[in-house]
């Protein structure tokens, strides 16, 4: 298996494949093609030296009569953690936020309104570790901590909407931590939060060692350009939760992610596009770049643990995807929505007309119960 | 955009990469390689001879101390309807049951225990013209009917079993049409009957002119292979339709589908395919091929309606996935499963496990309410 040096699945399909081919294998693979984003040349040479890829899409919408189309530009950070993570807490905090503030800025040349970072995205992902110390010191408050501060800053000064996946210290109730993302409104404002529904216990991942399954249901979050929601991680495996964000109104689910390896790979192209699909929304699948590298510290089980392979990418109601970002270097994907696409689709295809969800909230709610009897047919 | 003349997606990247970027691709695109089967020459020869492809694929599944692995080689066909439309209705039909019959005999070389013909297959899919004759005298009774009978023979013939979906009269209620899966034991009995669940209003196709949402729940058939069930065509964009199979028991889901042209191709490889992920369960996607050739009939609406993309599959519940068949051939899967993959993956995966179902059946039946108010949070 090719380690991080293999750029991308899109990069070796442009380099081997004719013309024809690679246009058809694109219309198989991604549905119909997307227009490159003519973005700003200071965006590319900002993002050339700090060192990071820049991408752009369009997502494009049929015209309609009585409705103006209603264009969003979307932004997904992944990045590596820049400070090894046995320096002091504080530091590897500064030197993201800096990191940050940097992609943030070419995000803001290039017209972005909704912003996203990754998974966790102050700290190293370390809840493979079982550790306490020093992880669990990266929990801030999501209402006054000091990254939310720093990226309501951002929003004001951007006037960009901003999307912050924390370790959550919950001081109001027991001290306890929750993974959460909270959303901060372009006026600067926290407009709220929401935390990860679903938790792994998968391998070296059993995050219930630092926080249970989040308590805060489906919140969509009414912003000045579209209905967001935020599907935390493992949560995209669960197409009951991508769905229920998607009832409440949901047109863009961020899936802010921390991946990694053999296990996942081939599964990642799949979900978050299915979702799209499903829901007749935009989904944004957002995953992290580098090593684990909490294997630094004391933690020695699994020195070879493996990488985060990037991949980031935008997916669209009618099936369309944008390629990935890298598999190894950190980037900003742009894209361009039209939100009428959503309502266009859902007039076409019907799934939410056609879900039958009584049915299914009927027979979930006997399914449940510990005396359920499967309906299975015998000879 | 490639007519049906562009083979398929496998068969281009095979031809045009070098060997270690194939591999790569392959692994990102399909999870783990998969091995081919080594079908009996006679096999191959039979194939050639009555013109179809035959494609055979292993998933294999870790070895257990206490379990044996529990194999079971699934049989997917694909065709198109041998004589034109406006012939005589039970002449296509026994050519229809003659052409299966031949795939049926080499799939019992190949070892085939459970063998799954595409949707409504004893007829051209010609629920797009909204006309009743000759089209509705193609349905028959799912108990005692012409091809329930055939099958019945093939089954015992070969020791197999037979998911023969059919358009069915129901005499009993009214003698409405349903479209129905008919399930024939190995034995020859007739084991039941499940009925597509949500009916698709999309373009020509509202089928509702023909039959309405299927009555019959999520039954899970137990066969001696294994546990089955039947998705039928549209259901396939349903996740909680999988859903609620899977926690019936299923561990291999049948989804025989017609579906045709630029709207749906690029969603066919993700959507049974993340069924089979989200349900730790086997999925079989099978398409049709050729035209709509109901237009030879009275139905002059649109003569370049399109062609159905062929492209069956198998997805597992690792996420890895056999190559498609041919877009434009008739053609015979062969896949060789280890059930034991079901238990393995959920067991790493959870999904079932944390999958909040008594949230989700709240939450639902909530939603579904006509005073439901999501929960959507505003500056």
């Amino acid at each position: 298996m090719a380690g991080a040096e293999w750029k991308s699945l899109e990069e070796c399909l442009e380099k081997h494949l004719p013309l024809p081919d690679l246009q058809e294998v694109k219309r198989v693979l991604y549905g119909k093609e997307l227009r490159s984003l003519d973005l700003p040349r200071e965006a590319f040479e900002a993002a050339s030296r700090e060192d990071f890829e820049l991408q752009g899409y369009a997502f494009e919408a049929a015209e309609e009569q009585l409705r103006r189309p209603r264009i969003v530009h979307v932004g997904l950070v992944q990045n590596r953690t820049p400070l090894p993570a046995d320096a002091p807490v504080a530091e590897q905090v500064s030197a993201l936020h800096r990191r940050i503030k940097a992609i943030v800025e070419v995000a803001a040349m290039c017209g972005v309104n909704i912003i996203c970072f990754q998974e966790a995205w102050t700290m190293p992902f370390a809840f493979c570790t079982r550790e306490k110390l020093p992880w669990t010191e990266f929990a801030e408050s999501a209402e006054d901590g000091p990254t939310t501060r720093f990226c309501q800053k951002l929003a004001k000064n951007h006037d960009m909407v901003v999307v912050s996946p924390i370790l959550e210290r919950d001081s109001e109730h027991g001290d306890v931590l929750w993974n959460t993302a909270v959303v901060i409104s372009n006026s600067g404002a926290v407009l709220g939060k929401t935390r990860k529904n679903h938790i792994p216990r998968v391998g070296d991942f059993n995050e219930s060692t630092y926080y249970m399954e989040g308590n805060l249901g489906h919140p969509v979050f009414q912003t000045q350009f579209g209905r967001i929601s935020v599907n935390i991680c493992y949560g995209r495996h669960h197409p009951l939760n991508w769905l229920m964000y998607s009832i409440n109104g949901a047109e863009i689910i961020f899936n802010p992610s921390a991946t990694i390896g053999a296990l996942s790979e081939s599964l990642w192209p799949i979900e978050a596009r299915n979702a799209a699909i499903a829901n007749h929304c935009f989904t944004c699948a957002i995953n992290r770049v580098g090593t684990v590298n909490v294997f630094l510290c004391s933690f020695k089980a699994h020195q070879d643990f493996g990488y985060f392979y990037g991949s980031s990418y935008v997916a669209a109601p009618d099936g369309s995807r944008t390629p990935g970002l890298s598999r190894s270097q950190d980037g900003l994907l742009v894209a361009k929505l039209d939100l009428n696409l959503c309502q266009q689709v859902n007039d076409v295809w019907n799934f939410k007309m056609t879900g039958r969800y009584e049915m299914y909230a009927r027979e979930l709610a006997e399914a449940v119960k510990p005396n359920y009897r499967p309906t299975i047919v015998k000879e």
